[in-house]
């Protein structure tokens, strides 16, 4: 069985955790050995770089170097953790990846997708998740949810949840052009309903993948 | 008076930070401000990041991503320490910067220069020093005169110069190529010789250089 990446993608209170959960013990219940990670971080020396990105003052990076030391982490995440668990023909669901900032400092910030896209390449080279969900919701109705759990994230964590909404609306539109230009490894999951219709509507997707690629 | 940028490089045992301390004091004695500052670091955020690079095991970061942290460090250097002092007309002299990265990663590393040069441009763009002294001399002259240094360096700073005689060739092969390429702002210091001697083919290579910018 080959194994098989899959990226959780998504502005602020789009459910994401909870539906890698399922998705989780979706793979399981089938027998698959599923690896859970996340980013920035995920394997020893990125989650040493997502310290330095995510704590201190809010400006204590630019974007360009915030975007380097997202690909150096996105690197080392990429060759010890990812690309080995691969190999071993695990399913790995990882919380956020490469598209993430395209959509972040690319169009958050301003930074431009090309420009994150070359540091892809130079970083990862062509290296790409197998299937990229990307939790959609209205900007309004997702920093309402994840609002609600700004009582229980640390000050350095929530560091991009308060940035003003013209920002989420842009990442927002990012997301949505980033599965319009690769409409055969993202899709758009309307995340506008309750857990469980999200959840039915990432089983079908993940399942038509599998499908198609003649693994389901 | 503009500012001024001048990078030391150059292999281990080649004398920059002597020669540095005699810049220093050189530029001075002629009424000049002046910066000395180092990388990677040189500014907070970047000695964060060189506590990444120097420490921990050696292959703790593959060289692509070693790349991306020296130039995430190298990118806050410049914003935050660098460009600053260039705006209050200062001299700054580094030791060590982008061409180091050319140099060990790019030819020592085997990921090329073309590439480290792409990474250099996503990173700070056409920033450059105005002038590159390149301190060059025999291989095993500058191991030599490194060994006698290791008593009292710290085991995770001598990582590079713990490295195979191949590799310190391929860095001097690097310099040379790196100089002969950028004629107009790198100049080669013929470094095997006494330390007064050396100082002074430095002090003319920055003579002849700000009488060519009208400045000296």
């Amino acid at each position: 069985m080959p194994g098989l990446f899959i990226s959780f993608e998504g502005g602020e209170g789009s459910g994401k955790t909870t539906q890698i959960r399922r998705l989780e013990s979706w793979f399981s219940q089938r027998g698959r050995a599923v690896v859970v990670t996340r980013e920035p971080g995920g394997s020893p020396g990125a989650e040493e770089i997502r310290n330095l990105l995510l704590t201190g003052d809010p400006g204590r990076w630019d974007a360009v170097t915030e975007a380097l030391l997202m690909f150096a982490s996105r690197r080392d995440h990429v060759e010890r953790t990812i690309r080995p668990a691969l190999g071993e023909g695990k399913v790995v669901l990882c919380d956020r990846f490469a598209d993430s900032s395209v959509a972040y400092q690319g169009y958050g910030h301003g930074l431009g997708a090309e420009y994150i896209r070359n540091l892809w390449h130079v970083a990862i080279g062509d290296f790409k998740p197998d299937l990229t969900l990307i939790f959609d919701l209205p900007v309004d109705v997702g920093l309402k949810r994840a609002g609600a759990r700004f009582a229980n994230v640390s000050a350095a964590e929530d560091r991009f949840e308060r940035m003003g909404s013209d920002f989420h609306q842009r990442l927002r539109q990012g997301f949505i052009d980033i599965a319009r230009e690769n409409p055969e490894r993202c899709k758009i999951i309307d995340a506008d309903s309750d857990i469980d219709t999200v959840s039915e509507r990432m089983i079908s997707a993940v399942s038509s993948r599998l499908s198609a690629q003649g693994t389901g």
